[in-house]
């Protein structure tokens, strides 16, 4: 059984300890949070104890952590658990900054733990379906990935003001899905850009809508697209095509009900956003890593791999902003 | 805080048992099975303890059994657990014998307790989505339901034997949902027949395919068609053809990954049977048990509907065996 | 090059005179109906001459009649181009009466003329594609067949009172489908109806929904649901299911246009009516009736098939009336 | 009634004399082409004469022309039916040399005729449907599209090394897509290439695979990938996301049957390849050309519009060689 500390107590520390709570080999101990009354009623919920960041590390019961707080404690927290020598599940990104990313990773490399990238769309039922049946050779080999990503609103303007700009923030999902579907590196990447849905986006220096290309070593091709607002919701979709044949990921629907009208042929929007959407994927994700702590193998999405959607990122920001393509290597 | 005790550690039961303990307002208490073993597995992995019939509807502490013993216990279980004054939550059927139902909901009545019969298919959310929508009016009045219930494979003649026969045994979900649908009853059942996957079938004096026509007191129309063996899986749809359009109920698949190959574009079989397909609808119903309980209200599918789908199922058996429509009065 | 006499300057004539024109062996010489002006519209359209009955069919150059005119005047006609000579393409029903209908069906065996009954359906590319896939075994022995066949809004009343009714006038084309997928005879029909769209149709003694169910000589079901109106147009699906899968027949839409709104994600309704969704269908079945002469081999859909769908609708009229099962031997 | 030479009796050819010979305002009168049996063959089986290019075009008679030679010819039989004082139907390209385009343009121009450049996939059902959907304002203002398009299989590398390579060959028809839906023109183009399908295509200094980016004045981004092998076959498919929704417009399939087996539930592959998926279109876009040339109206697609197709394909020709993104002023 390995005890675990919960650092982050809002939507998404949320999800994580209830799928903490909910697993055979973990339990959750301690929940971390600056503001006390979240901590306290995540802790209430789960049977669990608040606690300082301190007494949670210091603490040699506790074998893992679990980073769900604000990307700017992110860093600090790694360096920190891997001092103590606990496992360490993260979310993304490991921080906006891609030298303090590499320094957390040189942490954790030093310490010799174990710490896991929370890319979770790498553990959805049909996106990890989709590259099973790639692996298998279903279609062959392939030769061009198109992406789209889209959000169903934008957050607050001065959420994007610290969100390390719509590459960093958005995109860093996509540009593992990109890493992971073709299991190939990028040579170089292009990106361009727009502010279209809301011009206070702009005002803060950001864009809301973007269409990157990356070429990778293969000679493989793939196509982003992203917009910060969809009027029918989360758009999550990508297509891989092969040298024999296509696979394609669908948006899930919360229910099967089509209706005929005068009007139309109707089907349900997708999951409204990512709490829905990757419900399944996060309790994949948090079951994959205690089942790797416990198992004693690898974890599959590693710092290295933010490390990676970091640097791609960072190279989309500079095509954007230069107007051409960049080269990478990566 | 309800404790309940779970009569039956068989496939159905484990999945009660663990949607018992996941529920806020109940906990699960006992585990009773004939057999030793399975009754100590399914305690144990919830924290429950193992007990006799007697025991567990003596303990004055337990407000509620969920009873997912073989059929054949089911009016035993319902008599004993009424006069103990549990409320009850009994998967369908009440019984194979539509007078010892009768008796059952007499003893239920009598005691004042509150008894749910199980038809999940109420609590599965495309379903009950598409009853919403219909009772919201999208479609006008509607008029007439086709309801397509195949099953993967047919269960073991030995099953067959003992099972009541087809109608009893597997439309009465479909004659329940024919009732909720279609919030009307009905006055002529009729009922065609076959055995075409196994000879067995027919030996064992049951059919394996039906085509069931219902007329209803308001002259709405339904269609069953059912088969015991899809080669494909589990096929669970219905539509309702309304006044003012249709709105069809699909099969759920397991992921949206579509393939493009040379032979055809191919999307998933829907989920294979009653444990996947049903997983979110036996956890809703059981939810729905104990708010109801929590808060007092009604239940959705009491024992009086348990024997209104019971009585249809007796009156399509007599109508295929007659090979003449039947006039019910329910 | 064979020369040909249409009958009927109506709605079906035109798609008729229009395809015979088109057809490299076929040559539209006559126009033929009661109506001058429509009858000289349709020849100008298409450089043919007007004429009366006795002209046409007395002309020797004439090879073949395409009858379209009213139901009233197929059986009259067939019997005069028979007794011409002439080869025979005529509309569904041969004659409201079953009676006149095999009289019919023996002038033409008399006269050893070609006679083609017009089951346009049995040429529809999605139709027929599903039979040659049923026949090559794709899905195994068929067991089951599902019929849903719904006109968008029910005739003018006066149309309906000289219809012969719903199962002679609508359903006769889904009894042929029956026929023609299951390959197989029925051996009982079972029909219950009601009036739900228009009081009016009631009052001509005629009814607008139906359910009726089949059982064949094989033991194989059938199940047709029709209605006089759906609101969201034409609807003509049928599934077959088999002892390996299932097929199933859907609907055609005029484009492949998909909306995601807030609303809802859309997709076109079904091709509006029979001219529209048929357009194809009537195309090949003329092709395949000059084929046919051309080479001299037999046509597909014969009178024979044309009366035992007439029986058929008989029968399922008797078991409405009579609220019974009806057994037939056909 | 409009007297018409059709130069060119190949694959496309054959198509277009066809619809000039159903469309009621015009004559087939010459058949023009280099082979003379071709040539002949199209004529007799349209009732048209075989003539020279000088003979069609001398001809006062004639009205209009409709080049569907070599590409190589069309430069010339536009300036030669240009000063005859014919109005012009071309397929695409005008040119592959953009000057010499212009100098067409500049002839046309100057003769005062009509010229319509034969984008027949603006006549598409799906894809007009689309569009004035888009017009219409359903999903407010357009700000991205995606565009798919992939060929079944790869022409001979004879015919790619006379081709002009793929953006002007095949990426022609995506960039009149982008111009027509997004109805905004290019400030910047970025393409990304690969030859993943034959290396003799690299060998002929070309490529098969690409994803081409688009900036338009307004801000809008355009992201176009093909390939000239798709296993599946013809894949024609395009999405524009504007600020209230999204509009798809997909592939188009032969029929509509759908198979459940134990393998899976397969649908159709799309039409297989230009001559099936714009059969309509190609009929739609005749149709307009002489309904245009009849009521004096102008034409939808001007050699204006292939001119700037062509500005486009020669830029991310450029940007492909280079690496590098290229201003456009178009």
């Amino acid at each position: 059984m390995i005890e675990v500390a919960v650092f982050g107590a809002g939507r998404i520390g949320k999800i994580h300890a209830a799928n903490v709570a909910r697993h055979p080999q973990a339990r959750l101990r301690y929940v971390v949070d600056v503001h006390g009354p979240s901590a306290q009623a995540l802790a209430d919920a789960h049977g669990a104890t608040v606690a300082g960041i301190d007494e949670a590390l210091n603490d040699p019961a506790v074998g893992a952590v679990v980073i769900g707080s604000s990307t700017d404690t992110h860093a600090d927290l790694i360096h920190r658990a891997a001092a103590a020598g606990k496992a360490i599940f993260c979310e993304k990104p490991v921080d906006l900054d891609v030298e303090r990313a590499r320094a957390c990773q040189a942490a954790v490399e030093k310490a010799g733990v174990t710490c896991m990238i929370a890319f979770q769309r790498r553990f959805d039922p049909t996106f990890s379906s989709l590259k099973k049946r790639l692996d298998d050779g279903e279609i062959g080999s392939p030769e061009v990935l198109v992406v789209t990503s889209r959000d169903p609103g934008a957050p607050p303007v001065s959420y994007i003001q610290s969100s390390g700009g719509i590459f960093k923030d958005m995109l860093i999902h996509d540009f593992d899905i990109f890493r992971w579907i073709l299991d190939d590196e990028a040579v170089s990447v292009h990106a361009a850009g727009s502010c279209l849905t809301d011009p206070a986006i702009a005002d803060a220096g950001d864009i809301d809508t973007t269409a990157v290309t990356i070429r990778t070593r293969k000679g493989r091709l793939c196509q982003i697209n992203t917009s910060r607002r969809a009027a029918y919701g989360y758009d999550q979709r990508f297509e891989v095509h092969g040298s024999q044949g296509m696979l394609q990921a669908g948006n899930v629907a919360p229910t099967q009900v089509v209706s005929h009208t005068a009007a139309n042929i109707a089907h349900d929007l997708p999951e409204h956003f990512f709490l829905q959407r990757y419900r399944d994927a996060y309790a994949a994700e948090i079951a994959h890593f205690f089942d790797a702590l416990t198992a004693g193998t690898p974890v599959r999405t590693t710092i290295a791999d933010g490390i990676k959607a970091l640097e791609l990122a960072e190279a989309a920001a500079r095509s954007w902003r230069e107007g051409q393509a960049v080269a990478v290597s990566i």
